[in-house]
């Protein structure tokens, strides 16, 4: 095994190169959400695909119907090893509001040790660095002790959609002993941590209408039921004062977690750091959960989005037709998405104020939560992997976020899943100035070639 | 006194003329409540002015600091005569959604005989069948028996800041016996009215703020305290279930109409023209007023704009960092716009929930309401104008929109003030494809020549 020296000197070796590969990945403007991009996503799926024959991996391109999926595989070590399937997307967050960017988000910056753009972290950096790591594994060891298969995705932002659809067709090729997902984070560098689960998820859109067109607010005003109030009404409805989810039945499934699970989790909070992050204490916890226990334990129903009538500049003294809202919830393990949209779909509807016409279109792509055993042998193998790497003890944690097709993935190939990563809460994730360290680049990709080898 | 017929006559003859120069002023982009349209808002003053001084009145350019105000004068009746205010406004709505309208809303486009453009009816085609009406008088007659003033603003649809700024400076020109705001209604052609009063307003804007950016919705969702969920939930507080404002000490000031005034007054509603013309049954009323009382007789607070987080196209999956939303009042006389804006922003800020802050912005240009006392000399000689020319007797109706600078202006002056015009219900003032007939206008025309001769 190659000591952790030799791995920090071969990344020494290479460095100019390999930060020049991953800044020209990160300038594709690859947002799968909005399909003014589609020819950015297909010419980053094909740069990916470029990348890794250019290291004499096996690849294929599967297209979709929308961003195709970049499928890689070494399968040298021999049918009597294990199979490791790796899991990364390529696909990145829109990067509205612009405005706020301290530097434009499809060119990559450096300030303080830290790359700023969209994608820099989630997931373009994370996947970089594991294509960095089994790059120089193969070119130093000629081969692997573990089967490998990649499989980068380009719409884990928008839903899986398309490598939902073609899973089936492709469990030969996609079966697995692990799936190792590098799309996560710890709350500290100096606590590594890998991550046992996640939630699921499920979005949707709102509208509600009442006239035909804008109304005058003068002549209108007082008589039309305003379609900004009954959507404001209608969504002041969706949380009780304690903060839980007041739909009936949204927490049917959510099973309370054991005290022995929960003790082997930490659901650490440090509110300084938090504040420090972020400019504000939360609130918005259900009464009874610490802030970690709340986004990691219980579901949500988040307004991610919500619009009606004039939002320009200065006034415009209408009473709008229609009102909008994005809304998305975040699932614990047992909650089935489509049971959850419907709840929350019919829910909204029955409390539509007479006069007014409510509709829910619901996004494809939604995903359950999951938990992976502590004791399972991949979540072993990366304890070793984080330990030895950042020299101190691993944690265990929950993750917030959602893989879509993590639940999907998995029973496909049949694999044990875990969740690992190196994103930090600060990285503004989803949000302007995305930044992600060039040393936790680095320790990332130590990170996935220690895991490698430790599977021999 | 000139027949009707003649004034048709004369109309006849230069309407080619006419409607080519309506149609100039229409192109103008004279949305001054968007700094974006300065130059468009100047050069339109200017267009105004050299159309005034083409017929020999007295011009003068108001600077006020942001849109111009046009002044005209033509005081040759003498000292001894009457003198008349007219008030018109060159400015125009914004004219987003712009992918609803089915022609260009600033290239004016004549289908089934009305006129498509922003600003068709509010106000240009109203002010300018007046000019039309004062140029053929003047040109046919030589002298008016009245005294005559013009004033016409730049920033009526955003309050009327700059000529409320120049008002006292400009007390001694403004001086005048009665006002005449030519920006109103009937509610069918064959019931011709005029109006004898309108709503006040005041308007503000409010932004609910939790974090310093926005955060991702699987890393926050489920601690923070959601801006789009805060902002529901005030919002949702501002009403009653019975329809009318819950803010305490909102209606303080709302007096009951006498209920002779109320019988002078017609409130007729048309459901079923209603609901052809707009697409729904309205439910917004207060409890116990039908919807024309509702909106003429009761004050408002309505949400004209609401947004926050993501709204593009498919999905992001964040927690907003603000949410915002527009609101504005309408107010009925006694009600202080001041007073009013100020219980809705202390309001508002004291249900803010824990750990977010509310700010709120005030704009400029509020207004108070107003009602004309019916047996006013210029209600009777609009009154007689209007029955001569329809044939038909005239109404007194209520409007509820509002001239913010009427109470201003006629204090001012020390006048007295009367609104009319020929707006109908379905001519979609501040929405997308406004339109006015291009025979009403011929008829406001004629309202103006026979009210200006009856001042004889």
């Amino acid at each position: 095994m190659l000591d952790i020296s030799v791995l920090q000197e071969l990344f020494a070796k290479q460095k100019d190169e390999v930060f020049q590969d991953f800044f020209s990945f990160l300038r594709f403007k690859s947002i799968a959400t909005d399909p003014n991009y589609d020819d950015e996503v297909e010419a980053c799926a094909d740069w990916v695909s470029s990348y890794l024959k250019g290291y004499g991996l096996s690849v294929e391109k599967w297209e979709t119907g929308r961003a195709p999926v970049i499928f890689a595989s070494d399968l040298r070590a021999g049918p009597e090893k294990e199979t490791l399937l790796l899991y990364c997307h390529y696909d990145v967050q829109p990067v509205d509001p612009l405005e706020e960017w301290l530097s434009p988000p499809f060119e990559p910056t450096i300030r303080d040790g830290e790359v700023y753009a969209r994608g820099a972290v989630d997931n373009k950096g994370q996947c970089f660095y594991t294509l960095v790591a089994i790059k120089t594994l193969l070119k130093q060891l000629g081969q692997l002790s573990v089967n490998l298969k990649i499989v980068i995705e380009g719409e884990e932002e928008s839903g899986s959609v398309g490598l939902s659809k073609i899973l089936e067709e492709k469990r030969e090729a996609l079966k697995a002993d692990y799936l190792l997902i590098v799309d996560s984070g710890v709350y500290k560098l100096e606590e590594p941590a890998i991550t046992l689960g996640a939630r699921g998820i499920t979005c949707m859109e709102v509208s509600v209408q009442e006239a035909d067109y804008d109304l005058h607010s003068g002549m209108a005003g007082g008589m039309a039921y305003n379609p900004n109030r009954a959507l404001a009404e209608m969504l002041s409805k969706l949380h009780h004062e304690d903060g839980s989810v007041a739909i009936p039945g949204f927490n049917d499934e959510v099973i309370e977690i054991a005290p022995r699970e929960k003790e082997a989790l930490c659901f650490k909070f440090d509110p300084v750091q938090f504040h420090t992050l972020f400019g504000f204490e939360p609130t918005g916890m259900e009464t009874g959960f610490t802030p970690t226990e709340a986004c990691s334990l219980r579901p949500t129903l988040e307004i991610n989005g919500m619009w009606g009538g004039y939002t320009g500049p200065g006034f415009k003294t209408i009473v709008p037709a229609t009102a909008h809202a994005k809304l998305s919830c975040r699932l614990v393990p047992d909650q089935v998405p489509e049971r959850i949209t419907a709840l929350v779909r019919d829910f909204l509807i029955s409390n539509t104020p007479k006069g007014l016409k409510t509709k829910v279109e619901i996004f494809k792509g939604s995903g359950r939560g999951f938990r992976t055993n502590p004791g399972s042998r991949i979540a072993q193998l990366m304890t070793e992997s984080y330990t030895q790497v950042f020299q101190k003890p691993c944690k265990k944690i929950l993750m917030g976020g959602t893989i879509p097709i993590a639940v999907e993935l998995a029973e496909t190939a049949k694999a044990e899943m875990l969740l690992v990563g190196l994103a930090l809460p600060g990285d503004h994730i989803h949000a302007p100035n995305e930044h992600f360290g060039l040393d936790r680049f680095e320790q990332g990709y130590l990170t996935i070639c220690r895991t490698l080898e430790l599977f021999g």
